[in-house]
């Protein structure tokens, strides 16, 4: 990636890593828990977004580095849910030790729920103008609640039963993954001033490169090593149950994966003057191998 | 309890069971279990307290409905998460099966989760000024988060291993009860257009009563029926470890439920022109039997 995306990067693990210095006087082990799963590296993909769909839109993106750091708060509160024992019961997130295995899972639900509350806060606590504020946080709330990441969730446990249809596949990665991804980009452009028709490309295109982010785990999941050393389609040899793998196959995958990212490039180039980061993180991730 | 308590119990029920019709498409289960756990009675006095607040600050209580509705999901959400295995591992809760047991663990963990977001979620899609509602969503992010709520529930689990000290104890109920208790009335005050001596009122009210009604709680738990039944002080006969009957004992419980609830009163009447019903409240729930 390039260097802007570095810099971006390094302001945003500085302000998570002080974050909890200054504001809070909670009980060490719980702060520890949450800084555990929040400081654990990661691509920030999400907060990324936030910074870059500010500075095109017209802003300063270190005026968006609360809410964008409150995005990823929110995702951090997710996985760490996610990997419970009543969820995907994982003992490993990015080759560590899930927080439940590391602090228990009384602490674990904690963080969780605590960390959720903390994104909000982060964002209500920005310097950005009232009517900023409530907005970016009106967005978190929409794709955090019951028809964003834990309506999404939900049905994924759901499908660990049984076999869902291809609507709900769909749905459940919209609700799941692209309904985050999309609102880091919204509220970007939210505080970088965008007009009506920015915020919408933004939008989509989160929503576009979201879907594509998530088939692009499926078939890492189910090619794992293959995938890196770019075998050529149609390799697989085992398919997930409710995944795209599953319903689509590879090449069928590669497919919706280009035609999402082609959506998504053409919506943010047309909305968007100077796009060119956009451009490239959209491909970026549209190639990656882990 | 007097005709306006009942008449703000009507309209927040009626929020609430109409809150999740019109604004959700989420899978009707996740939907049923939140249902389950918001609408199953309680005496709502958080809410109520916000509109209260509200209309002596000058406001019309409808106004703060969406806000104090918020307070009560919030709520909600920390009792389901509260009554977990993994937590206090509660089979009933009002007499009736806790959520877990009744939809199971995942969509307990989910059910709360989606509760604390559409708690933000409430109040930033109300109709308020964006000024209020993002202080309205501060304040509760403030009380939601890990020097709230959070922090005061890993304090109360901690204290199932050891002794808790006196500060501690103290500390663990200001954040577990008081906070969002505080956090109710401050929210009523803001929307209501209460100036900053008001809203600094209602913050020590709602702490006041807060800590009294934990520590009520704490001698109806150690008690039981013999509260009930208005036994003399002293009584009782076993005491709980980490509670205010664990350290103090029933008398000196009393008594600081009275110096609690006496503060409170006197900074309301002191801030507050119409506060007759506001210390009507106070004192019902210094006197509580249940």
């Amino acid at each position: 990636m390039n260097e802007r995306y570095h810099e971006y990067k390094r302001i945003i693990e500085k302000y998570l890593s002080e974050y909890f210095d200054v504001s809070c006087k909670a009980p060490a082990l719980l702060l520890d828990s949450m800084r555990y799963s929040l400081l654990s590296g990661g691509k920030r993909i999400r907060p990324v977004l936030t910074l870059e769909f500010c500075r095109i839109s017209g802003g300063n993106p270190d005026d968006a580095l609360p809410v964008a750091c409150g995005v990823e708060m929110l995702h951090t509160y997710s996985l760490i849910h996610d990997d419970l024992p009543c969820m995907d019961n994982d003992a490993l997130r990015r080759g560590m030790p899930t927080n439940h295995k590391v602090y228990g899972e009384t602490t674990a639900v904690l963080a969780g729920d605590a960390l959720q509350a903390e994104a909000f806060r982060s964002i209500l606590l920005s310097g950005l103008p009232a009517e900023k504020r409530a907005e970016c946080a009106r967005i978190l709330a929409d794709a955090a609640g019951v028809d964003g990441i834990c309506g999404g969730q939900y049905l994924d446990m759901l499908g660990e039963d049984c076999r869902l249809s291809e609507t709900e596949l769909r749905l459940m990665c919209e609700k799941k993954t692209a309904s985050m991804i999309s609102a880091a980009c919204m509220m970007g452009a939210v505080v970088g001033g965008a007009d009506d028709r920015q915020i919408s490309a933004a939008e989509s295109f989160g929503r576009n490169i979201g879907l594509a982010f998530q088939i692009r785990d499926d078939i890492l999941d189910v090619c794992g090593a293959d995938a890196e050393l770019g075998k050529p389609v149609g390799s697989d040899v085992r398919e997930g149950k409710n995944t795209f793998m599953g319903f689509y196959g590879r090449e069928r995958c590669e497919q919706m994966i280009a035609e999402l990212t082609d959506s998504a490039r053409k919506t943010a180039a047309a909305a968007f003057s100077d796009s060119e980061f956009i451009l490239e993180l959209a491909d970026e991730l549209m190639k990656r191998y882990s």
